[in-house]
């Protein structure tokens, strides 16, 4: 019932149903879909006011007292609930039903009239800041003239009196509404309403809520934790919500209601010490949180009060945690025999285990020049670079940078994609250069607010410290520091608890899981990350750096000796390339790519080479409008017929020097089957002049273009396997050019509701992934067991990686550091899968 | 059985049911699955000889001669036929049979040494010709001489003894087999071969022939029209072959063989005399001419024999005809009985009907700089450009240029659209320029050898006359003409016979036939041809030239104060824009496409502006690396949504001054649903504002991103209308930038026969065209009578009409001049459809 009542609403119906109604206050909830209905029409749906009504009256029966009764009234809180937890992001308002009149009826009724001002306090203070649009600090500062007034230094020092006083100074603050039916009213508004905030929207867009979702609202009859010392509230978690042990932990505040002990006012005590305060809860607390987590499977995260000594809880839901504690979580739980091994990898997040999996700093023994904002965890070295473009320029010759801005905006977000890390000057936690960045994955520090950043003179100045563009920083996104000192940095290990895990996720899964990797070295951090091959080898950055002039004389030559003469100086280079990646792979099947980008990208830009030359007016020949469909791939292997050949030659002569290997050539971009013939004629052909056996290699081809999904039967009778290349798959099939679309338009894309996320980070189902669908399906219906991989940076995305497990896809292929979270999220996948009921 | 026998074998065959076996020679057909097993292969395949053998067999029963006596010889011609007629493109063998020995009984059993050396001559020369490739000017020199020895001026005036020393001398240039049945292989070898030459392909490349069909081998005994004075051999179409008026046309020559009559080496007679020469065969042709006009139910174009008196018909075909006798037959073989409409309709090939709607020089009064070969029809006038890019540049900036080169090369087909015309100094009538500028119908003069062009200096020369790149000249690609004058162009009207078909067509189509049109006067010259509608009214011309400026201040407008100053600047503008259309229309559809291309399309080039300036930047950073899968379409209309409220306020105002006008705008580039919500919304909003009522108007999409397929159900519940931008959907679809690809690329895919033509021109049926079916499915799943229209470049192009019209589409809209075309090729489709059986 999540998706009608909101997380909380579902979770305390659940609850009370387990721990019986004792434990949980009484209440109801109004759903969803009034939200929804809320937010389309701009008032509350027909309707919701006589239910709402309704419901008060059964809880009025069931608390044995009336809503705004002046001697014994009965209160509420009113509290948002999403489908999924959004912690602190949506709105409360708590103590409602209190006035000027019910306030003196709950002082004589409780004999406690401290206890009813300070409720009543709340009340005006919370509805003027979350309904009404007081500034909080406001509040604050009154009550910190009234602490100091009166010499004291606590909240709870405050007496009747003095909480009298300030809730008459509150109600100057605006119009507090006494009718305990109107503030009811106010309150559900007001949740709706925080459900389109700033913070909210933000959050959802971090985390892929879609907006049309809305809040459910609890209201709930309200326990104190303010009724004096044998009273409190706290959190609990069920396990260390850090490192996952299985201890509980949690916070918790003798005399005061649940936002006191968040709120900072005052510090908590941990539970350790709730069991000094009251051992019977305690022992109380620590029963239901274990029935809990057992009851849910899963490590849970509670809020609770003790009313003069009566242990309440007032919510539970599955506990966030860190990486780390999830992991630890899992396998405790299975040791445990809380959980079997399918349910604990089941409450693993796949994505957040790319925390576990940044490089950090191997030590701390360096100078930190300056300090930012650990934004997004993970350390990063490169030369400075002050523009996206910069960044992606630099990537694309191969060196390493950090971006460094005041600030980013959607326009800069290519940039990071290029970039090793991110520093900013301005901006927190939540800025939109930490949301991008962990999002991403990329190590960031932002707000180092002593970093100046001077964009057009394209230096960074801390003190008296100026850097300039190209020169090294080192920064540290999980501390916030920041060096100019070259500080080594350690590729994570995988510990022995995330072992295990992988251990189970490969013992479940049924999809594959392959490393994209063009070098020795990426080859070994895949097969160390348990890479069962090579999935995507691309050739082009072999032709960069040293041997860009190499290419250049190919592509540039005059005849066809000249341009043979090239070709054949390159082959040599490219075997030894091949043979060590052969070498790397140790036996595992290694994909290889023949070359696909255009000629252009090998060539210098026109305007660098002097005007009028002929080699200027050959490159620039070489441009192209719109290179992403230009003459690359298959194209060009069928223009320029030796380059393949020589590619070829040279692998059959790298593969000839590891025996055992298994060789798998792809050929990229192929519209039509004809394409495909023609260069696989030409690959069986220099097999056979270099003698090499026909059934020791295979050649396949990308499926990468929607023309190919279409005949997809036709081009599997003469490809030996597939492979999904949802890159350009999502380029050609949504019209999108990555480079000019991924940052403002899809931005703003998600600003309005068009898409909730990127379609270049999580496969766009019903189109794009409907074609990959169509292609496996028509390739199969020829060949029954054709190999179907998937090698787009999809290969390595949770969701993804489920709808290609769902699709029939023999495996995925990702970059080395997401293949631990390929592996377990193709093992929840396969897990859900066997879940559902067959179709 | 045309796809196994070939066009003139089937043909013969049928000839001979139709006329009886005494007036077609007795033969058979080596099938084209023996040439195309033999292309595999490279020899004849296993049972060909020994079926030929059986063959021969039976056809000296029928003929009562033996292949190879030496008394009297059994003689046949080994001649080509493919599925389509390819005239003078393949090879031919005649008199096979006779040797050293034979030549001798032929002459004493004939009593006519002179015809039996002659063939023979004709035999050994032919076959040193064809089979063993001695250049012909050996022969027709040895010819020439021996005729001069003697003092005579015809061959028929060389004797036998004459003819007999020839034959010795063409033995000396090769070695000739003696063997008849060694000369029957090689003669089918030889036809074979002869459709891999060089004129075979390039004839296939230019009438879309696939390689792959291979041609058939007619063996058929021999019949002598060199046998004297009453013997001959001729050629007959049974109408004009030019006007296509009744009465029949050829060519004829007595005594001679059919070879005599196409080779100009004698000139012919025409029918007429054939007349005075023998009435009665005269008279038995035209009877047989109207036999097998009314039995083909279409134009015939035979080839005869008369021998010794009695004539023999050696083939019969459908007339190839240009498109005025096309038209005038049609109308005369429905005025005649002979045809229904429909059948009229279907002998006319529509893609030809484009030469009767090339617009001409209105006089001839102007002076002829130089001439070559008219080698593609139509008048064009404009600046001169020398290269591809000079043309699309200026293309892009509205001018009209002529592509002058001393010859084209494949690189240079992207110049050919943008030119209005082409202009070459070298090659003829089959060269690249003249090939591609039919085919895309663009007038070319090429081989213009008085003509000389010097690419660096960028000049054209003639005489003393020096033209520089900008200067304007005029060509006629019909008569080969070239002027410096500024000759008045006329745009062709429709005859009264082409308005007759026109009207049938009307009659017999069920798709509709709108126009592209972004003018007023576009929009008349539609309707002038007979268009339905607007099919695609785009809007971006309408921000180019004097307006260019403020739509630049648009773009880079500080803030959007001045840029709402902007946009209302240009607004009075549009709505002038639209009411001219609007008005020219009257009444009739009009669809109005909102702003589809990347803004930097209206900026200057960065590089133009100040180095360092403001304005330099903003316009740098709105370059994009592939602007076509870039911002622009719906992507910009949600991005400066003022844009489109612009112009749909534009639109309205516009219509408000047109009663009775039929607004339907279009919303380009759309992938998801909530894109097209979005903007439909806002401009909803606008309708609303301006008091429009809702029904008074429609909004649609362009379908031209294969996602949008795919999601066309979900995109229909609130589109009113689809059109297919079959353009970008080829460009998305197959992932190919034509700019960057119909040159280089897709010529030598056409070459190594990846496709058979350009998937720009005829719709890329299984890819391309099953996403448009699949949209249009969708779509109708949603709304069953969703309207549904193509607009891209194949709306004019028969083929892909064809496919549409059998995919359920509404209607197509195209350029005016394709119109009529369309109007025919839509027509042609629904009677085609019609004769098909329901699936």
């Amino acid at each position: 019932m999540r998706e009608l009542l909101g997380g909380k609403g579902a979770n305390i119906a659940e609850m009370t149903r387990v721990l019986g109604a004792g434990v949980v206050p009484a209440g109801f909830t109004v759903t969803t879909e009034a939200c929804v209905a809320y937010m389309g029409e701009g008032r509350f749906p027909d309707g919701l006011e006589d239910e709402v009504s309704a419901a008060m009256g059964r809880l009025e029966r069931t608390a044995g007292k009336a809503f705004g009764d002046p001697e014994d009234p009965l209160l509420v809180s009113v509290r948002s609930g999403a489908r999924e937890s959004m912690p602190g992001m949506l709105d409360t308002v708590l103590n409602v039903g209190l006035n000027d009149h019910s306030v003196e009826g709950l002082a004589a009724r409780t004999g406690n009239p401290r206890f009813a001002w300070d409720s009543y306090r709340r009340l005006v203070q919370m509805f003027g800041n979350v309904v009404e649009g007081v500034p909080g600090e406001r509040f604050e500062r009154a009550i910190k003239e009234a602490k100091a007034d009166r010499g004291v230094v606590e909240d709870t020092d405050l007496d009747a009196e003095a909480l009298r006083e300030l809730v008459t100074e509150f109600q100057g603050f605006y119009s507090f509404p006494e009718e305990p039916a109107e503030q009811l009213r106010a309150g559900i508004r007001a949740v709706f309403d925080s459900w389109r905030g700033e913070r909210a929207v933000a959050y959802r867009r971090l985390n892929r809520i879609p907006d049309s979702w809305g809040t459910a609202v609890n209201v709930q009859q309200m326990v104190f934790g303010n009724k004096g010392p044998t009273s409190g509230s706290g959190v609990a978690f069920s396990r260390d919500e850090v490192d996952g042990s299985p201890q509980p932990s949690g916070d918790f505040l003798p005399d005061a209601q649940g936002e006191d002990v968040v709120s900072g006012v005052r510090t908590p005590k941990d539970l350790a010490e709730l069991a000094e305060w009251n051992p019977e809860v305690h022992e109380q607390l620590m029963t239901i949180l274990r029935r809990l987590e057992s009851h849910y499977g899963d490590m849970q995260d509670t809020e609770f009060t003790v009313e003069e000594g009566r242990l309440f809880m007032l919510q539970t839901r599955s506990a966030k945690r860190p990486a780390q504690a999830a992991v630890r979580f899992a396998v405790d739980a299975v040791s445990e025999g809380l959980l079997d091994r399918a349910e604990a990898l089941a409450t693993i997040d796949a994505a957040s285990l790319a925390a576990l999996l940044h490089p950090t700093f191997a030590s701390a023994d360096f100078e930190v020049l300056a300090r930012g904002v650990a934004a997004s965890p993970g350390a990063a070295k490169g030369e400075i670079v002050f523009t996206a473009k910069d960044a992606i320029d630099a990537a694309e010759d191969g060196r390493e940078v950090i971006l460094v801005r005041p600030f980013t905006e959607a326009d800069d977000v290519a940039g990071f994609h290029a970039a090793k890390g991110i520093l900013t000057s301005e901006g927190g936690k939540a800025s939109h250069a930490a949301l991008v960045a962990r999002g991403m994955g990329r190590p960031a520090v932002t707000g180092a607010s002593d970093v100046s950043v001077d964009l057009a003179k394209r230096t960074m100045t801390v003190g008296d410290v100026v850097l300039h563009e190209g020169d090294r920083i080192a920064i540290d996104g999980s501390t916030g520091a920041l060096s100019t000192e070259d500080v080594p940095l350690v590729s994570p290990g995988v510990s022995e608890e995330f072992d295990c895990v992988l251990t189970w996720a490969d013992e479940l899964r049924t999809l594959g899981v392959r490393v994209n990797a063009d070098t020795p070295e990426d080859a070994a951090k895949g097969i160390a990350f348990g890479a069962e091959g090579i999935g995507l080898c691309r050739t082009e950055h072999m032709f960069l750096g040293d041997r860009q002039p190499l290419m250049a004389d190919v592509i540039l030559a005059d005849d066809d000796a000249s341009r043979d003469a090239a070709i054949d100086r390159l082959r040599p280079l490219q075997e030894d390339d091949f043979e060590a990646i052969l070498q790397a792979m140790d036996c595992r099947p290694v994909t290889v790519r023949l070359l696909d980008p255009p000629l252009h990208e090998f060539l210098p830009a026109p305007g660098s080479l002097p005007e009028g030359s002929p080699e200027r007016a050959r490159v620039a020949a070489l441009q192209e409008a719109n290179p992403m469909l230009g003459t690359r791939g298959v194209r060009l292997g069928i223009l320029m017929p030796d380059l393949y050949r020589m590619q070829a030659r040279a692998l059959f002569a790298a593969a000839r020097g590891v025996p055992g290997c298994v060789l798998e050539i792809m050929v990229p971009l192929v519209d039509y089957e004809r394409e495909f013939e023609l260069v696989r004629a030409a690959i069986d052909a220099v097999a056979a002049e270099e003698g090499v056996e026909a059934d020791s290699y295979s050649v396949g081809t990308m499926i990468e273009l929607p023309r190919a999904c279409f005949l997809a039967d036709k081009i599997a009778e003469k490809a030996d396997f597939f492979s999904f290349g949802t890159n350009d798959l999502t380029q050609t099939g949504l019209g999108f050019s990555r480079d000019d679309i991924e940052g403002r338009v899809l931005a703003r894309y998600i600003d309005v509701g068009v898409i909730d996320r990127s379609p270049f980070e999580t496969i766009d189902a019903p189109g794009v992934g409907e074609m990959v669908r169509m292609g496996a399906w028509l390739g199969r219906t020829t060949k029954p067991d054709l190999k179907l991989g998937v090698c787009g940076e999809h290969g390595g995305d949770p969701d993804s990686i489920a709808f290609f497990n769902d699709s029939g896809i023999d495996y995925v292929s990702c970059s080395p550091y997401r293949v631990p979270i390929a592996r377990v999220a193709a093992a929840q996948a396969a897990v859900r899968k066997l879940d559902q009921p067959a179709s």
